[in-house]
Order: structure tokens, then C-alpha cells, then sequence
């Protein structure tokens, strides 16, 4: 699932752009850039376009045992050196976190957002 | 390919998220609610998760024979009452439009937001 990192061998940037097909297995790292998932989907808002979460598959291996957590996209930084997302999230809160159903309602996306010390993103 | 529009028989709105793996699929239709594709999936700016693109499907049948053609995001708006996109676009201005390689630099962009009369939306 893991994808090849978006390297090249000249010092051009890496390309901004990503197909949203290509980025299930993009790596995420920790704060000592050691790898602790990838993403395995986004959660698009419909109307504008906007990524608002990103649903992450933590542990196991290939795929095997992963468990799937929904991230506010807040929480993940693109890092063109690393090929990948980083954050600041750590195991333990993320085991505590609420999750969001695929039916989930604003209420439940603040219950998310509150635990996250997010405001919510809508009007 | 094409997925089940999102209705409901109550009077609630439409869940306002999608998941990015459920996107592809979802329909385009013209200015006469007429469905003239699908979405095949979005392109994503990697740092600040805006969908800027849609690769769209138009033609052909269940897939064949279709042709490929990426969209400024702007040019879709979605529609709940037809559990799609809608867009202003004609046939004969999607034949006519440049097309945007995988590997795409700013220059090409650029192209192609001409064409569809939009700035850039990069700084």
C-alpha cells in the first residue's frame, strides 16, 4: 500500500499536485520522523472541495491488524523531504480519540473537533 | 462505477462529507441536468488539501470508450437535489481544452486555467 516517496534527483520541487487515487499509502511520521501509519483515505466536504479529514491506518502490518482513526487534516503536514505527512498526534491520543461514523452528523464532527482543540470548520 | 445518489426520504440535508475513495463515480451534469459523465477522481494540492482538479470521465460506456479530461475544480458545483455536479462546460470546450500530464509543472497549469479563464490559485 506504502507509495514510492515523491523524490527526484534534481533540485526542482516536488510536484504539488497528488491524485486523490494515489494517496491511500501515503506514509505519516512522527515527531522523530519514524513512520507510525499511512493514509489510507480523505474525507472530502462535497460542496467546497476542502479536505477536512484524513482517515489514517495506524499499526499492524500491511494492511493486517491496522486500525482505521479519522484525523482532522489540521493535524498532518506535508513535509516534501519526508515523501510524506507529519504530526504531532501520539499513539495514546489516538486511542482515546472519538471516532467519526460515515453518517456522522455536526455534532459528531464537533464531539471530534473538540477533543482535538479544534473550532469547527463550517459557517 | 457511478454511485448511488446521496438521498435520504426524511427532510435533513444531505451528509455535507464524502470519502474520497467513494468520490469516483459520483455524476456530472450539464446545464440541462442532463448527466454528461463521472467524476474519475480529484487532484489534490499535497500542503494544503484543496481539491484543485477533477479528472472527469465523459462518453463512452460504463467505462468504455471513455475519455479522460482534467477540470478546474471551480468549474463543478455541487448540486444535492441531483446528488452531483453540475457544470457549465460543453463538449465542445472540453474537446478543444488542454490536457494536464501526470507530471505537470506551473507552466502547463497555467495553460490551462487560461483556457478555462482563471488565475492561478497558487501564491
Amino acid at each position: 500500500m506504502t507509495q514510492a516517496p515523491d523524490v527526484t534527483l534534481s533540485r526542482a520541487p516536488s510536484h504539488p499536485l497528488i491524485e486523490s487515487n494515489r494517496v491511500e499509502g501515503t506514509r505519516v511520521f512522527d515527531r522523530d520522523a519514524k513512520q507510525i501509519g499511512t493514509i489510507h483515505h480523505l474525507v472530502i466536504e462535497k460542496v467546497t472541495g476542502r479536505v477536512v479529514y484524513a482517515v489514517m491506518s495506524f499499526g499492524g502490518f500491511l494492511g493486517l491488524g491496522a486500525h482505521l482513526y479519522t484525523v482532522p487534516w489540521e493535524k498532518l503536514h506535508f513535509d516534501p523531504g519526508l515523501g510524506g505527512y507529519h504530526t504531532d498526534i501520539t499513539e495514546g491520543e489516538l486511542e482515546e480519540a472519538p471516532q467519526l461514523p460515515h453518517d456522522a452528523d455536526r455534532q459528531r464532527e464537533e464531539e471530534l473537533r473538540r477533543y482535538w482543540n479544534l473550532p469547527s470548520y463550517w459557517a
